[in-house]
Formats: C-alpha cells, sequence, structure tokens
C-alpha cells in the first residue's frame, strides 16, 4: 500500500504570465528522502466540443507560441478568477468561433498537467450550436475556424491532427457522448 | 489565409528544473502587434501502452507532485539527450515496470501542450510484454504497477480516470491499433 506524500514546505518563486511558479518540499513515504519539485500554480481552463445544427465540430486553426507551428484544436482558454465553468466555456466559444447555443453538457475534467500544473481543464459538450456573434480574438490570437464533419473527427484522433492533448481527452469524452 | 508568425526575439530567463524558460518575441500577423510569450523548453518524452501475455494493460499509479494527488497512467519518461525514442520508452517501461518485450510499434506523439512547451511526446505500444526486470525507481519516484483489462482500459477512457493527458492521447491510439 502506498502511503502519503506531504507537502512540509511551499515557497513561491515568479510569475511566468500563464502561471505563478513554486518550489514544493516532499518527504517521499517509499524513502523518507527529500523531494524538491516545482509546481507551476494557474487558473483552470475550459473547452468546447461545438456540434452545429449540420452535424459539423467547430474546429480551430490556430498558432501555437510553444511549438511554433499551428494547431487544429476545439475552442478554449482559461476561466477568469470567480468565473463559472460554463459561462467562461460560452464565452470562450462565442469569442472564438462566434457560435453559442442552448444544450449544454458537462463532460468531465483532466489535470492540464498533473507533473507539474496543480489546474484542470473542464470538458463540454454544445449540441445545436449556431453563429450568433461576431469573433472577439484577443490581440495575441489569430484564428481560422473551421468546421469538420463527425467522422474527420474520429479519424483525426486517429492520425494525430489534434495536436493538442486537452483538445483529445475533450473529443473522446464527446464522441462518446454522441455515440 | 493565415499569414505566417515569426519569433523575432527569443531571450532566455532560468531553468525550472524540467525545462529551460524563455520568452519569444513575435509580431502577430493579423494586426501587427509585438507579443511576448513564454515558451518552457524541454526534452521530448515518450510513454507506453504495454500489453502482457495474458491481454492486460500495464498502468502504473503514482503521486503527482503538480495536482498533489494521484494518478493512474501508463509508464513513461523524458528522453535523455540524445537519446533514441524507442530506446528511452523501452528504458522508461523496464526501469518502473520491470516488463520488457519484442514486439513494439511507434504510435504517433502529440505536442506536450503547444501553448507554452515546444517538446513532444511519442507512444509506443509494446504487445507480449513480460516481467523480466526488478523495477528501479527514481528517488522522488514512488511507483504501483496495476494490470487492467482492455475494456477497464476503454471504459476508463470515457470515465476520466486516467487523469494525464498524454496517458489518454496514447491509449486512444493504441487502443486503435489493437482493434
Amino acid at each position: 500500500m502506498q502511503k502519503n506524500w506531504k507537502i512540509i514546505r511551499s515557497v513561491a518563486k515568479e510569475s511566468l504570465r500563464l502561471f505563478e511558479a513554486k518550489y514544493n518540499y516532499l518527504i517521499n513515504p517509499r524513502n523518507e528522502k527529500e523531494v524538491e519539485v516545482i509546481v507551476l500554480s494557474g487558473n483552470d481552463a475550459v473547452n468546447v466540443m461545438a456540434v452545429t445544427t449540420k452535424n459539423t465540430v467547430i474546429m480551430i486553426k490556430q498558432y501555437r507560441f510553444g511549438i511554433n507551428d499551428y494547431t487544429v484544436e476545439i475552442p478554449g482558454g482559461l476561466v477568469d478568477a470567480g468565473e463559472d465553468l460554463l459561462i467562461a466555456a460560452q464565452r470562450e466559444l462565442r469569442e472564438e468561433t462566434g457560435y453559442s447555443g442552448e444544450n449544454w453538457q458537462y463532460l468531465g475534467k483532466i489535470a492540464q498537467n498533473p507533473v507539474f500544473q496543480d489546474a484542470y481543464i473542464h470538458h463540454y459538450l454544445l449540441i445545436d450550436a449556431e453563429k450568433t456573434h461576431p469573433t472577439e480574438f484577443d490581440e495575441a490570437e489569430d484564428i481560422q475556424m473551421i468546421e469538420m464533419t463527425l467522422n474527420e473527427v474520429q479519424e483525426g484522433l486517429y492520425e494525430c491532427a489534434f495536436q493538442h492533448p486537452h483538445t483529445v481527452s475533450a473529443l473522446v469524452l464527446g464522441m462518446r457522448k454522441l455515440d
């Protein structure tokens, strides 16, 4: 049986724009050794698998600064401080694509990266999404919308077409729900 | 049509144990505004869906420092500098579980997090895995092995049982390959 790890000390490091960095110090219950780990602390995020009335899925193509390349993802982004998760999902979808709708379902959540981040991403499904608003991009965004059929999404999952792990985890749940 | 983003300046920031932090400065082709982004630069990683001769999948339960909780994942870890990807996958599986085998297949790769990381994780499938070695845990590891049936893995994907996005993306590809 695995014994519990306890954080014995936590030291704020500095702000890295998207998160605060801190070092946590723990005792490994297996060998009693002290371990120093870095944790990037940030807000939770949301993303949305939005299915239109034509049964297409709203994907966005955008430049991603980490890999210096474009990705195809579902819409999403950070939850503002104090913001309701569903409101954040509706806001991100509207800002990035101009789509909205009434038929929302919560699909589940996954740790953004449990190794060194403390935040989660919450996955939503919207059925009968419709274009109702203009887009509102952030200054650092440049987004192109793409509609894919459900078959294309399923094939994309098998072909590594979606180079964002949080898009994959959301689509796995969303495709299952639609099944 | 989306125009290209170009990195106009890159400034090393500091070492954060798992990665080097740097700031990149780009011009957004949509509005010509300069954008400052943080990029965490690190080694690629590998993970392995290992299926035993009994048709079970080797999962590991371990404490994850980011979320301060245990996760159930497939084995994996960082590729050492200059190390071959397959060798790294074989090494991580052996160190964390003591399992090895001959029938390896490359499943594909996904960006670790394209938003702010430059590295990828490469997914492997091993069929007919067998226990051949003792485990060798790092000082900061405390790992418990779990065997799951293929059905349990499939259900786990639908129930958010695997709180590591890179485990999800590997299992999606591995389950498809086994289909």
